[in-house]
């Protein structure tokens, strides 16, 4: 199992991190323009493997794409990050070119790749990808649920008095702070609903948290955040390297399910060998279904900024 | 098991996760000077807890050490990080003042406490401690080569074309690119010397990239490194916490050991519930015995810069 | 980290295994009356470590409780085990004889100790374990909920098509076939509740399953299972001696919570350094709590066979 | 990554058991010829994951072959237990009609398989997989070094009082009591060796009870051990799975190497994606080399009694 991850940012290094230490790939592959950069991250992170135990093998290069070749998974999380103040949306000009020349060389050299796009705005460069390339759709997959859902079960956690461990929460639509849709409803302790045991006020106050759970990181760190997004990536990538059949938000092309289409926006998913298994049908009330329509729009919004 | 961190720079952030990673402990508390910062790593940091599978609970706190009350054990990584082309040495001016600081807050709040000191020039940071403090002598730690040796096994394992953990490898001495002695004769591969499948050039250049670890990859990151260092850091911990009776070369206060006193250079000891468990003795060959006292001249002199 | 397991039987030795392979321990020791045979449980399993990469140190003892002093947990699995064909009651004349002495035992070299019990019939040797000790009552903890609740899952996870780690769900009531209450109007796959993806006759069949989950495993195996058990005690080991503070389905004293006192069975507590930490309250519906009378009826029935 | 494992006595269900927890694996087919025993261990050890945290899928048939189809790896644990005072060369007759029988219904459905054999005689019946097959003979591989080295450095550990990750060894030579060829003079200790720390007595004594490593437990047990046994299976197949390129001695096909051929016997070999990587020649000194030839000179008694 092959790896290569564009980007050897925080993001980037991260998510080879934790893949090194489930240590289910042989190789993962860091690849970055900043020379020297990538060997860096991946000299690094091997020196920790004496310590950490694993065997995954971490390598650099600076923007040989070669050597990504016969990558079974490919994560592109390149792109400009963003800044305190910025929005997600002003990032895309920018990070738009970026994606298009990594997806096609990634592609030219590992034709068989599953690639997961990290890069902001993330529901919008995922629909780019569907666009430029000839991947089947099930090999095309946005990161933002499975990231948004974590911070959903950190903040209700925090609520609760509980371990993380302990709850369960999901989060669909998209992944900005306006566009996500945390289903709050759902949300459990060890399969209780929370609404036991919060008040709604208390998890309403979960609901916003969570929204902007990456601006406040933004503000606290002067950048933006990179544990959790290395963690929710690299739990996208075992789902698929170990064929788990895992369920995760993430963002898909859509053809009528949640009543869209033509547009790349999160939904729960299972991940096995071949990408996407399946699109999971989840009964969304009124309010959910106007918030996910709503989001959409905002999707579409940044989309229509996109010059295909 | 409550473990303190002080720095929530790159270094003493990957330490935390590194613990939280492992499981072992209840609590992990980052603390630092710079506003929300710790807060903001810590925050960043639980949110991968859901996807890494952990339930250490990580917290943050802008300076204020009461909340870093009765921990066990406690890391000190302030300081001013290591620029490109600066040597460890320069900074010593600044760190004292800051280790200082830092260690009496520590004590106060924690009376029991092990520390383990990683700020830099480490080997004279942890020997400031025991001048400055009235903590027994096995519980001041500095951490040095638990690091060195990984990026030894790191440059065996790449020389052999083996994984990493398939060799062993010791380095002792100073936390210092002159003053590190890599003890090549006895590094293993699968427990056979190296010495079977390399030639005498080919180690000679592992021990050397192994003394330039560090630089190297200042020179490629722009900045210090911090995984290995974290993970290093996190091995100690554990061994401590988990009273592993583990062997790591640490900087400990000598008393005649390794024909050295009142010095504080990396030897092997086992590390335990109480700290430092024991210093083992190994036999060192001459040209091991001279790179000793050359190396330990060269923390003498670092050590005469501190006012104390 | 001291863990005592007394019965080097499959469920004890597994438990000693998993506590191992999570490393956070310090030390196991396995006592057996058996000649040797703990002796020989924890000598295979210390040849693990090198290839399962644990520090945790595991030793046997044939009935030596003086080996077990200092212990922070303990384990009792000793009794007969259930045959096919034998209801937990029927064990409970043998057996009671039995944990009262490893009880005494136990708390003569560990007065501090906190009990886990699994011997059966389970319920009624936690009761027991009250009325002939002097413990307080959150040290004595009685393991099978969080068994019952791993079985549950399972099946829910069966029936779903799904992994194991997307499924939650919850049993309490009296450790029996007859005794469980599965919480199945709770349960759920990534926080959505089953009963969006499963008829209300699949579910059934699904409680129904659970429920004869031991059994089914006696048949098939011809001797009582051993590894979830032996899983599910590790777990509320790990709970504890990291304080957690997560929540399990455990069997302890009631004082008027869920309409139930003087008996022990199985509701949803917090377990952290002290143990039961906190009794969670959580909403039955008529049909829940008429069960869980029910199930308390079954347990008073046999815990009337004590005589203590 | 599919694995298959015949047998679902101890040592395979253990087998499972690991290579689920290490979770690199999709599947894990389990097959017995006993009515609904490797299914009961199926669902037993299922039960633990949502404990131990693994989203492998473990599941058992009653010698239904075709559950077997695509299998990456399959071991070979079928045969008859040695029982106390039974040699290990005693169970050849039996067991070679078993090995043949499943060795042919695993190729049959797994034409690119590749094989680990533990049935015992190991060596012999390795030999007889070969004799009796088509697989390329670096997809031949038994296991038997990695789980005697195992117990030399358990061994060496004991005697030094060091946890066992700091200790290294090997043990080359057949798998029995009198062919195994400990490597002593090798072993390390934190890569130093362990003569600094032990007298030539205590080494030979650890040497000793290393190769009665097997027999002594089988003694205090009352049958063969099976943790260690099945945790060195399931390192060689996370070695093979994750193309790790890791040493190990197992007993392959001899070609001349260490002066052997048409044999197999425990040496050095690198496992990764193909099996059998390369033969490592290590320097035996003429000791060793006498008690290499010595020891094949039992296993080719043994393989003479082999009907082909």
């Amino acid at each position: 199992m092959k790896v290569t991850i564009v980007g050897a940012g925080a993001v980037g290094a991260s998510c080879a991190e934790y893949i090194a230490i489930k240590d289910f790939a042989s190789e993962v592959v860091l690849l970055d323009i900043k020379e020297g950069y990538a060997e860096g991250k991946a000299m690094d992170l091997m020196q920790t493997a004496s310590l950490n135990g694993f065997d995954t093998k971490i390598s650099g290069t600076t923007g040989d794409y070669s050597r990504t070749a016969n990558s079974d998974i490919a994560v592109i999380t390149s792109g400009i990050p963003r800044k305190p103040g910025m929005t997600r949306e002003e990032l895309i000009g920018i990070n738009a070119g970026i994606v298009k020349d990594v997806a096609a060389n990634l592609i030219k050299h590992s034709p068989n790749v599953i690639l997961i796009v990290v890069s902001n705005p993330m529901d919008t460069m995922t629909y780019l990808v569907h666009k430029i390339t000839d991947l089947p759709k099930e090999r095309i997959i946005g990161m933002g649920g499975a990231l948004d859902s974590a911070r959903f079960k950190y903040r209700l956690a925090e609520a609760l008095g509980a371990p993380i461990s302990d709850v369960d929460g999901m989060v669909i639509g998209g992944h900005s702070d306006t566009g996500m849709v945390p289903l709050a409803r759902h949300a459990t302790r060890n399969s209780v609903k929370v609404s036991e045991f919060l008040s709604a006020d208390r998890l309403s106050q979960v609901v916003e948290d969570t929204k902007v759970g990456g601006a406040t990181l933004t503000k606290l760190l002067g950048t933006s955040a990179w544990y959790a997004p290395g963690a929710a990536v690299s739990a996208l990538v075992q789902a698929i390297a170990c064929d788990q059949k895992k369920l995760f938000p993430c963002s898909v092309l859509l053809n009528g399910e949640y009543d869209l289409k033509d547009i790349c926006i999160g939904v729960p998913v299972i991940l096995g060998r071949n990408g996407i298994e399946k699109i999971v049908k989840v009964d969304l009330d009124q309010a959910e279904k106007d918030k996910m329509q709503e989001s959409a729009e905002g999707v579409r919004k940044t989309n229509s900024l996109l010059q295909v």
